[in-house]
């Protein structure tokens, strides 16, 4: 490591969420707000306020539009009682140390913390109900310090949000024993009274307002809720307190009319706060251990940001409800709020089966029982004529907290070309690849054998749409779904160019197909050995699909050029793009513990040192390296996927024994600052252009990729 | 009427209500949009889609933002399958007609007609079930027609609108039984599938993409759900269909956890959507009715226009909840969504007193048993000596669906000057007015002996706050409430100037505090006469308020300044500003039917020709009149409030006698204008700054102080 950067912004976003309420606190941009948001699809911009107030002199932390003195009233000409000054304290006196689980912000006087604990959800229908309980309340702790040591009066610490509408105490309904206030929207934060002695809960305006009032008063139709603690000359205080979040009642409509899981555990915010004060302690504790986790990996400061960050958009999408007994666990497409879409689902749980491997289970049993379909297909040449197709899954399962009715995703429709249209193929080769990563992680034999018939089903589909006549077929999709009526299948990569977004003949697909042949092998001979399956039929299953990886891996061999040094995005022998994800399938097999399959030397070992040859060949300014030293995922299209980026980053260096040397540092801090300084307002885009920002597509979960950087 | 003005635009917001669910749909602003509301401070700001479809060109009404071509498609560089374009219908090819129901607009080809039933909601602890649920169903019945008499090809009619998430179809959810979109936010539209056979429910991104694929699709992702009418050439078709909101579960806090009362009748959207096709024909009968009995009243169209608008915005801001099997009635102050206000109710009871009196008795029983308060006073020369205070009545009820705590409004704070400061007078003077004009509209006498002692304590609690010795009695408020702290009191003209803003020796509150010991006197004589009261006591209280009545009236007469020919606005000696709603406490009197109170020749004879006099005296240009003819409240401010115009018009003419003329119309033209032109994106501002708009405070209620209008 021999590069030396400036240091890093510490001016950006970071959204601070409990495990599944599709929740979160924003903090960290300068100049701008942040503060809670709740089951949204935009940004949070509250006016964030923390700081102390010294007789009529207000310091206080950047979160914030800049305060304006409020306007004299019409009747009285009066301002404020006693004349107030607000000074934001500038962002190069601020200190910012953004871990694994903790967030801590630092200027003269004053400490603010927040702690996201990041291990997973327990599985609900095995948990003990403390500890799901516990791991689901929807709160955050908080920790204001309020230095006055060096003081010769005492001074007013503070933290109060803006943006706020039906504003409660919760004193009102708790009898004193918990302060606080809570709104209308269904958020507020709460501390124990009885430990806090020298903390107050106001209701207010605005800071002028509120310091230059004779009193601190709870002035409800104020938007700006928070405390202010009393901290005596010489004295430093520190108020532990919880950000927290309820909604009750049913929160989705469509299929399934569920309720949030936490609602299990308290009826109200009052009393999920009550809970959530008596946890701050050890809710700090275990966030510092994720801290340390992080700290310690030999990761640079770029690749530690990036989980970090990541791993809190992840926890801002996701969602843990029950319908009756039935928990169903759902990870928003961040932003743009579809629901459990497959193609993040299967990139998503390498980390998910890190943390709580049971929600990949949830999240297949939904697509298996109720988001699966059996098709026709056709040659898109000749649309009349229909050949069986089999089964696949959807896009999503909804949108919005609007479950999309059974067998069909919000996202596709036919007669679509491009972006909506159906991806039927990556769909199903998604499903089969995500089974055998949480077979290998779980060992749920039970479930497979459950299954099964859904998996033989999986290996006739995946060959029908290679071709219907099996002497012809070469692994390779070439099939269409009729779904799409007259338009064509599309891959996940719907929003790049047509060298990434198109199905039939793709290259990334194509691999990935190769990866699911394998899976397919994997998950037939584990059948066998559980005995699911007889011998013969088992035998002749992995024979079949064996053959199909094999006319896979060759079709695709037989496409590189020489010349260019790669294989095209598209094996139709016109396409001439060069592409990243060409390398995305390695990682299944890898992952599986199939060492010999991606070894240099093991049966695919031409296949796996052209792809290495490939990505050495592309990885190159102008082609698929933008000016900064980030990945472009396609050399045609300006927009690059952070997610994809670093599963990519992570197949170079695990599976294709790739060292970047030094260079690594500059590709990290290339993709770090697309999110510290492209994307600092709106945190966890994933597709960035042009190394900026595409603006939408927020706290999007998929970047949880980059968490595999932790097993290297 | 010798006066012609030009045509008047009619490219305003008009918001169109149900009863009782803080919903509306919004339509008539051209080039902007409106649609659905629901439980929102903001207006609506969909675009709205009414038109139809002709081989690739599309005719639409401008209720949207000016359509835009999609972009093409990144991979595909498409736009849509088929060319479409877009043309929206100028402004002066459209006819509307608003009535007191109903909403009509006309253009070649295309009529859209909204209803909203005018008439009130009945008692829900007497009205029979199905009687209720038809009054408050959240829905609203629509009509399109679409004529292709003149045509030579089918051309599909279409009504959509835009800006929608989680979008389901009802087919879905009711077996086909019923179709439409309903969406997660609440509302959608329904429409019987059995009777419009020719309709076709869609989903969409756009205009351009939904006629520009080869077939209509549902596309839950998109933000645009309406349907479609196919109309062969040489036929009209006319849809039936209806546009509804529904929330279930609680949707308040604090105080009271309530729920919508019609969830009492409807489980969920679908439900409700099913009962509301039914009665389409049904509610755009009950809607013509009321517009034949606005169209066939002697007011001129800018009055009718006036009232048609107010209503509606009433109704927006209208609630009814249920807690277990209390109802609760509750009147948003329009966007600021104060709750039940009472400066607010005191002026709309005599519209509710007309639509349905038992919301009255409902808003007073929770302003007497758990907004009220009992307080201390003092001098404002000397705070630290308190005097007995008495009862008292909050501000409002909450805010945003959340209730204040018991005796505690959200509006009201201590050492507040101006704006937010305690109307603890005001609101005294207003509950004992609303309750005699209750019991005279109702003669609800049980209710009277029940609140007697309430009533008592009213007396007192006035008396009071006049001076604790009641030799030096002047029968106008000279103490402040204890509450305020170093503070003063203030009126519900708080964002006016001082003149009319400061409540001790105020004009206009000592106007309206004559009316109060008059309708005190009505009370206990009522009660005498129930026997309620002993003949004894009841004539020392009758004779206590009349003489304090007198008084009142003795001590504004001497404050008459013949030099400047009206009375000022302070009582002090020192002001000098006219006022117009000086007058406004006179209506109470006279719709209780006191006659000789307020005649030229009666007891107050005196009182009543000198606010004749100054009210001719100051509605001059310069004065309290602005350019444009519109009457302002204060001299000294460029404020001015629709609904108390209204209230103030409509006293000139029953009470003090004036006739204006054609100066009427000239007057009627300016304030319709203010709210068509000024406000015309947000319907229903009350204050109006220099005859134009405040912009906030829309879907404000108290204008219905209009209806008055019609008992003339």
């Amino acid at each position: 490591m021999t590069i030396k950067f400036p240091p890093a912004t510490h001016a950006y976003q970071t959204p601070h969420s409990p495990r599944g309420a599709n929740a979160h606190f924003s903090l960290g941009l300068i100049g701008r707000g942040g503060g809670f948001g709740l089951q949204q699809s935009a940004i949070a911009e509250q006016d964030v306020f923390i700081g102390f107030h010294r007789n009529g002199k207000v310091i206080c932390l950047p979160f914030c539009q800049p305060p304006q003195p409020p306007p004299p009233d019409p009747m009285t000409g009066h301002t404020t009682s006693r004349p107030v000054s607000v000074e934001l304290v500038p962002a190069d006196k601020i200190t910012r140390t953004l871990g694994w689980g903790s967030d801590c912000w630092e200027t003269e006087g004053i400490r603010f913390t927040m702690a996201t604990p990041v291990s997973g959800v327990p599985d609900p229908q095995s948990a003990p109900a403390s500890v799901l309980c516990d791991a689901i309340t929807p709160a955050i702790p908080a920790r204001l310090t309020v230095d006055n040591r060096a003081g010769k009066e005492p001074i007013q610490g503070f933290f109060a949000v803006g943006g706020w509408t039906g504003c409660r105490l919760l004193a009102d309904e708790t009898g004193g024993d918990l302060a606080g206030v809570a709104t209308i929207a269904g958020y507020g934060f709460a501390y124990d009274p009885k430990v806090n002695p020298n903390v107050q809960t106001i209701i207010d305006f605005d800071l002028y307002r509120l310091f230059g009032r004779p009193y601190p008063v709870t002035f409800r139709l104020g938007p700006v809720g928070g405390f202010i603690v009393e901290v005596p000359a010489g004295e430093t205080i520190t108020v532990d307190f919880i950000l927290g979040w309820y909604l009750g009642g049913v929160v989705t409509q469509g299929a399934y009319h569920c309720v949030y899981a936490y609602t299990r555990y308290f009826t109200n915010f009052a009393e999920m706060a009550r809970y959530a004060v008596t946890r701050i302690a050890d809710w700090f504790q275990q966030a510092e251990a994720a801290d340390k986790v992080l700290s310690s990996s030999n990761l640079n400061d770029d690749q530690k940001f990036m989980i970090a960050q990541a791993t809190r958009t992840y926890y801002t999408s996701s969602m843990l409800f029950f319908e009756g007994n039935q928990p169903r666990w759902v990870i928003n497409e961040g932003s743009f709020m579809m629901m459990n879409t497959f193609d993040l689902t299967v990139d998503m749980q390498f980390f998910e089966l890190r943390q709580h491997p049971w929600v990949v289970r949830n999240v297949l049993d939904a697509f298996t029982d109720e988001y699966s379909y059996y098709d026709q297909v056709h040659f898109p040449d000749q649309p009349q004529t229909a050949y069986p197709g089999g089964i696949s899954f959807t896009h999503d399962q909804g949108i919005f907290n609007t479950f999309s009715p059974h067998g069909f995703s919000t996202y596709e429709v036919p007669e679509q070309h491009g972006v909506y249209s159906y991806m039927t193929h990556e769909q199903l080769v998604n499903y089969i690849l995500t089974v055998a990563q949480y077979l290998h992680a779980t060992q749920d034999n039970a479930w497979l054998i459950r299954r099964k018939s859904v998996i033989e089903d999986c290996l006739d589909s995946l060959l029908n749409r290679d071709h219907p006549d099996p002497t012809q077929r070469d692994g390779i999709m070439d099939l269409e779904s009729n779904r799409c009526g007259s338009s064509t299948e599309i891959t996940t990569y719907d929003s790049l160019d047509p060298s990434l977004g198109q199905s039939r003949r793709n290259l990334y697909l194509g691999v990935k197909s190769w990866a699911a042949y394998l899976s397919l092998r994997w998950l037939f001979n584990r059948l066998k050995s559980l005995g699911a399956l007889s011998i013969r039929e088992a035998d002749q299953k992995m024979r079949t699909a064996a053959e199909s990886a094999d006319r896979c891996a060759r079709t695709i061999l037989s496409y590189y050029d020489p010349k260019r040094g790669y294989i095209p995005a598209l094996l139709d022998g016109k396409d001439t793009s060069p592409i990243i994800p060409a390398i995305e399938g390695l990682i299944f097999p890898y992952r599986l513990g199939l060492t010999e399959e991606v070894a240099f030397d093991g049966p695919y070992g031409e296949l796996v040192k052209t792809l290495r040859q490939h990505i050495l060949h592309i990885l190159k300014p102008g082609v698929c390296l933008f000016p900064d030293h980030g990945w472009k995922l396609s050399a045609n299209s300006i927009n690059s996927w952070m997610s994809k980026i670093a599963l990519c980053q992570y197949i170079c260096r695990q599976v294709l024994k790739i060292d970047f040397g030094d260079d690594e540092m500059l590709h990290d801090r290339a993709h770090a600052d697309w999110w510290r300084v492209g994307s600092s307002t709106n945190p966890g885009i994933d597709q960035i252009f042009n190394c900026v920002t595409g603006g939408y597509g927020f706290h999007y979960p998929r970047a949880v990729t980059t968490v595999l950087w932790l097993d290297e």
